[in-house]
């Protein structure tokens, strides 16, 4: 496989969107900024192909050969996500059908039905050409493969195929019916084509829910694996004629439609947009950038990020001075190998013309944001050769799982306001705030490379899962799980015989009730050592089995009865919370789980600056960032080493301002 | 008719959904609580039919056999409120169309369209075998049609059902256009197809209302009216083979959709299902139960109650100990003769997973909720043969009429905020704090056997019903009635001429003027003796003409003018409250109205503690129930008596918990 | 043309919902208000042609001739705006389509495709039927065509019109994609009958947005021209049997949807109904006049307006005694010649029968509205003489413009909560608090007439805006604009090379970044005297070119950056306002405007009453108005003089009461 030998800098591309002497203007400006890197291509299918039969390269081919000149690492888009207004016109049966039954027409993208035949046929001819034509230019770094998959159709095509798909899972009628308990409300079906997509005519509850969460799931899966049926046609027709190019498509760090894990194995390389709010804690940032790099457990492309506000949000903020490198340098040191932006030059018209770009309206090179992204570049540029490739290495998983993702959300009752991202930002956030560096992993990761493993609301246990957790443990692991694990299997039947069902012996407690709390209601809890938290939520009540206590409720009519626990188990331990614990309770447990079993944080010493960790050829390097509003002291173990940005001497009097950024090696 | 002879304990029950290795378990565990009833099939028709031409009893064969051999009381379901998929597949017109015209598919419940002939084609089929297979079996206790009737279609078949059921009340178009005031707007129509059923796609002016209530009235009327249709043809199916069991449906307490006191004339027995949240205030949970005793003034069967939590509310928070036992005595002390569970075994997937049941996911008896369920089951045992079919008797009658329920929330200004349930609650709630007996009437009711009528928010008035409230007041009755009442005729047009219409003599008062109060607006009025209170909502510009003022405003450009007043007419009272009082000023001026009627509370004593009667054989029974937060002390006119359920002697010292029951006979 | 030579007093008067023998009433009743003016059959369609082929005026005829019998100035309505039911049923095509593609059926009003042949036909038809038979009566005053136009539809026939349309406008399908900026996101079009209208199928983001806001703008102007089509069409009909009758249509104020100035221009009279909530502040009620007034820069009719109570609003409060009159005079103060009142008896049935009336249900005289009804048309009645067609001047112009508005509320992005109304009312309110007279103008307005013109958020300049408006400054005009100004041309393509674009020369300043501030966020700012304030919404950073600071940021990291600026061109001055002040600040600014451009009040002294004026053949009046809820002394100035509405002299103890109104020649 072809391997970019620096680090991409620049982002997308649109230049056919302009006059072609505003091109010039672009390479002159772009190079004082080092820009490297152009996507392209990604919205430009009515262009190429402007009616069924006629398909014309002219502009695409001037546009590489100008990139390919300046020496520029091509991001090269399919062009499938928005399809031309003639094959709508033609064919509507490309068009989606809504959760509502509303075929859609032309207009926005990312609108195709997966399972429409026309176009696959037609994305297939399209990206043969490209391949054919554009694969064997060594400017070509990177396939860009459509753009966000994502959405859902419920067209009659879709509901024909999910019937297929679902006898290749289930065989037999009666193995579907039990496995959606399809005898509740008197679902009970004979035949494959009594069986209806989940949506407002048929089982739905709410928008997007379903009486039978079986139901819904599966179909989950099913539009995930439709969408990543279209990836894989795009790759493989790629692939006829470019065998050395890797290929990705831009994912959407937590976003709940589509299952990454089992995309990121169809995929060469992980890439993805990243487009935080306004308000959006620092925590959660760094978190959808590991979750990113543990799809492959590698580094991955930072595909798109603003330069500086975006325009979708209700309300688009502008990046402060200092913000994009320190955003973008948090981006790297949570595994990025490239930094690239949407988008190069401001689009005119549309809806995002106020989205921020490299080259703003005002069409120069003189303006903050451009001063700012050329800074960064030529640091960047310096840099790569240290940085590329490096790896991230961590004691402890945090599992994310999205069949649980799901399964936890469609669930009626207890509370509706759990949610399963909130969840796992919370432990994340201990990790983070703490510098203990995390690797986000799947259901059936190999856990044994870990001293922790932490899955919260695990509410859904799936084939050998929980031997394997078993296994873990008992070979001295640590793991910590929380209320609403072990409910459900894979079709959201409840595991019978005592909360948590396949986890109950692992965590040696039985789970008789789980309390609902409403949102002005919270319950006290005192630790053994009489410090006092309080929870909300959902409030487990809880029987000792082989477990021992970390502390008992104080009110309510289950008081001293535990809320959380710890579970000697072979060599192990499980921890099981049984509460939504304030943040300084769930410190208090995550850092008597750390103490067991000896995981420390990067740097030893104290600091509210976020402290990040690469490794490369056997070296170290350490990223160092205030998030914090205030300056802070830099921790005294750098005192004496090198700011390899600024090439600056660090002292025990060195300060680091809000945004500062510095990267010292080991 | 048959009658049973105990008190049913028992609940919905759903064999069908487990093995036949788990039922005989369900029966060794359910004899520990004193279970001795089932309600069986209530959604089974899927399996009981599994295709057009074939049905298959063998299942409900055995289960009402093992039912039968424990001795149970069956309660047995028609099965007709979930339809078989391939009922859908092949008569896609049996699915209703919906308020925005979009046709429903197989999915969810209760969704049949209540005139597709296709429907009532195979309901009756059903029906008839299911009463020829289990009607003479003496254990069958009771009929349970279909479930929670509900819900609205708004297909083209119900349209020209609409029309027919229009030509039968109305005789001619010039009479609908009359009774509509379609000349308004310019709606006249001339032919009985120009009508339009109210939906999105016409007269609808937000989601469910239209530009002309009187149409959406009368649709409420035919829907109503429908579904009784559907209820009478299951009912005069059974009633072909079985003469002499008890039929019922499930209601639903305050339900919108239905004209219960119309239905209840069509059923032997009323029985409903009972489901308040966490919040909802116990005065409020009294006020249902006394609804449904009152649509036939008889003994309800509770048919439905969650053991422990539910899982459709936003926070299905656990019932506290006691809570069950003491929610379960309220239920019996306002009319219920049964305590039914939904659900007898917890089902495992589907969207009510995590609704509370008798035996929970462990599966076993070792659990609070199974153990309370029991103690109450044993109590209850012992106790049948006092209180069942015992008799409740009121001074004071409520009116609670669908047609105004519908018709108020449906008129457009003076303020949205005024809704019926609440106006009814509000003034309910008075009579509940002071421990006096409560009867729900319908508006055609006998009045002459009560000292006090209320009927708040009275703004429809149809037929006879001023004639026999002026009939009731001139014989001596107390009459209570508020702002927005008297307003307009069956068909929502005003009663001209100065309101409250025809209720302006009686009430002795003009209101000229109607004003709304935003919500954080307030007057201020003060009472003739000087006390202060507020109003909100709406407030009426009285004029008297013989009434006399209880009190008047004191701001607002109506300062001085009454906000309630008293007039003597014939030989009784009528009270007319133009404002909405605060809950001390609406406590004072229902203070005033009993003391006038001389209605007495059932006991003399003040006390924080709801105290209920019934008698039964010339011997009275006090249900005494804590439902506050603090301990209570005894009321001492019990001192001495000795609690039946705990055969226990009460003392001048005995306190009483939260939640805790006592019954002592008179 | 016919003019009318007295104040129109009455309203929408609607016999037909009654038997005759109320007429007589009327009649009676309504000379004691002084009444002279009837507005009929403005929803009587259904009533005059009871199906397609037989049309029966002979109601219509007993109405018309005894309004001319009680010499009435008869409003005649063409009663095209509530379709017959029959057309409907026969032709569904004359029913719109809505946004979310579904067609509506007969209800409601307002709702006929406006591109639908059938329903032009029928107009037509009906429209010279009226004008031929009424047309020559002298007792009709004026037309009044259909009522509130509005709404839009998105069926198939205006898809193909709206191509047509589209075609007229761009003529090659090349100018559109450049127009719309359609290679953004690949929508390239290459057949006109490839382009779908914007709606929830097709390009929508969210309800009535989509992804091009030049799409939807294109569409907006469409939908407006569509119905002013529809208005022509009626109005031509008129005039081929009545050419000298004034022909007007209902407006609704700062409706969205239609362009009113380009409607004006088709008008021989604006009118319009006035409908303030309880809390619409007065600024704003005199805001809508002023904009009716501009239309045409002549008095204009109040169409319609409440003598009490609303039914529409969530909470329809009583006007207060006085209020009626003080408003009325308001409306006359800014323009108005006429007061009319919806409704003139109060409807028994449907939407509005809780819509206040002249006569409410009670059916007589004597109520509080009547009287108040009665007092005020005998002061009209007296006065008309003086103030008929009195104009009113004013140094200061505000720039409203239809498609900014719609362009501004399209853009994604900086901010959601970017309202145009409010932005204006804001500056409005500055001129309204110092009794500063103000006209609307459109955006092609002459300028040279005024000292002032104010254009707060002018995101669109089109055509040669932006040149007329430096000769306006360059010849001595003072020039006020803000944020969110110059940015794109008339199909919302950004004006490129730095905002704000065309106005940069004219305001001396560059834009280099707009930031946007959550609600919770806001900055500080100083004026250069010290001043303190601060700012929300959105940020502009400001580089001067020529312009100087009129103050600065003092925090966010563009602290010491101005946020305000004024520039001298050639012989005047353009104030730029960089962000939303709080109202002191954006004083302090308009004020030093003001200064500048030598604008005084109507008259100099402090006031917190409302003062305006009118002239007319010489003489001047002015109208003073204590909207305020304290009693306000009488401005010095018109002590001595006389109030002509209660013929009292004033003097320098006079005071007003809240709702007090005078008028004083000047």
């Amino acid at each position: 496989m072809k391997e970019v030998q620096r680090m991409l800098y620049g982002g997308d591309y649109n230049p056919n969107q302009w006059g072609e002497e505003i091109w010039a203007e672009d390479m002159r400006i772009f190079k004082q900024a080092a820009i490297n890197s152009a996507t392209i291509n990604v919205f430009s299918w009515a262009k190429i192909q402007p009616s069924e039969e006629i398909y014309d390269f002219d502009q695409l081919d001037k546009i590489v050969e100008m990139l390919s000149k300046e020496n520029y690492e091509i991001v090269l888009g399919t062009a499938t996500a928005a399809l031309p207004a003639w094959m709508f016109k033609k064919y509507p049966e490309v068009g989606r059908v809504d959760f509502e039954g509303r075929r859609h027409r032309f207009g926005q993208r990312h609108n195709a039905c997966p399972n429409s035949l026309v176009y696959q046929k037609y994305v297939a001819r399209l990206v043969e050409k490209l391949a054919e034509r554009y694969g064997d230019n060594p400017n070509v770094a990177v396939w860009h493969v459509n753009n966000e998959y994502g959405g859902e159709c419920y067209c009659e095509n879709c509901e024909k195929a999910f019937r297929v798909w679902l006898q290749n899972k289930y065989q037999t009628i009666e193995a579907l019916n039990a496995a959606w308990n399809f005898d509740f409300w008197g679902h009970t079906v004979y035949e494959w084509d009594e069986i209806v997509v989940p949506n407002v005519l048929g089982d739905a509850m709410s928008y997007d829910s379903t009486a039978f969460a079986g139901l819904s799931i599966d179909y989950r899966r099913f539009v995930s694996d439709s969408l990543l049926e279209n990836f894989k046609l795009e790759r493989d027709c790629i692939r006829k004629f470019d065998q050395s190019t890797p290929i990705t498509t831009n994912m959407m760090g937590s976003y709940k439609g589509l299952d990454y894990f089992k995309w990121a194995k169809e995929m060469d390389l992980v890439s993805w947009d990243s487009y935080p709010s306004y308000n959006t804690p620092w925590s959660y940032v760094a978190l959808t950038h590991d979750l990113m790099r543990g799809l492959k457990d590698q580094p991955f492309m930072l595909m798109e990020m603003t330069p500086s506000q975006q325009n979708w949000q209700p309300y688009n903020s502008l990046k402060k001075p200092g913000q994009l490198r320190a955003q973008s340098y948090q981006t790297v040191a949570h595994g990025a190998d490239t930094i690239q932006y949407f988008q190069m030059r401001r689009t005119k018209g549309g809806c995002e013309k106020f989205h921020g770009a490299v080259i703003e309206h005002v069409g120069t090179e003189n303006t903050r944001v451009f001063r700012e992204v050329a800074e960064l570049g030529l640091e960047l540029a310096a840099l790569q050769d240290k940085i590329l490739d490096a790896k991230t290495t961590s004691d402890v998983a945090l599992v994310f799982d999205w069949d649980n993702y799901w399964a936890l959300e469609y669930t009626s009752g207890p509370n509706k306001d759990l949610k399963y991202v909130d969840q796992i930002h919370q432990f994340y956030r201990y990790f983070y705030d703490q510098n203990i560096s995390v690797d986000f992993v799947p259901f059936d990761a190999d856990f044994s490379k870990y001293k922790v493993v932490v899955a919260p609301v695990l509410y859904m246990i799936k084939e050998d899962m929980a031997e394997r957790l078993e296994d873990f443990v008992a070979s001295g692991g640590t793991f910590v799980t929380t209320f609403m694990s072990g409910i459900v299997d894979q079709s959201d039947n409840v595991h019978l015989g005592g909360y948590p069902g396949p986890l109950r012996k692992l965590a040696g407690v039985w789970v008789e009730e789980i309390d609902a709390l409403a949102p002005e209601q919270r319950n006290t809890i005192m630790f053994n050592d009489e410090t006092i938290g309080t929870t909300s939520l959902v409030s487990d009540i809880i029987h000792l089995e082989a477990a021992q206590s970390l502390g008992a409720y104080t009110d309510n009519f289950y008081a001293t009865t535990p809320f959380a626990t710890i579970n000697k188990f072979g060599e192990g331990h499980t921890y099981y919370i049984g509460a939504q614990l304030d943040q300084a309770s769930l410190t208090k447990v995550l850092t008597n789980v750390c103490t067991t079993a000896a995981v420390t944080p990067t740097i030893a010493e104290k600091t509210a600056l976020e402290v990040s960790y690469r490794e490369k050829a056997g070296k170290g390097f350490y990223f160092i960032l205030n998030f914090t509003q205030e300056t802070q002291p830099l921790p005294q173990i750098f005192a004496g080493k090198v700011d390899l940005l600024k090439n600056q001497a660090l002292t025990q009097e060195t300060t680091l301002a809000p945004f500062a950024v510095l990267l010292v090696e080991a």
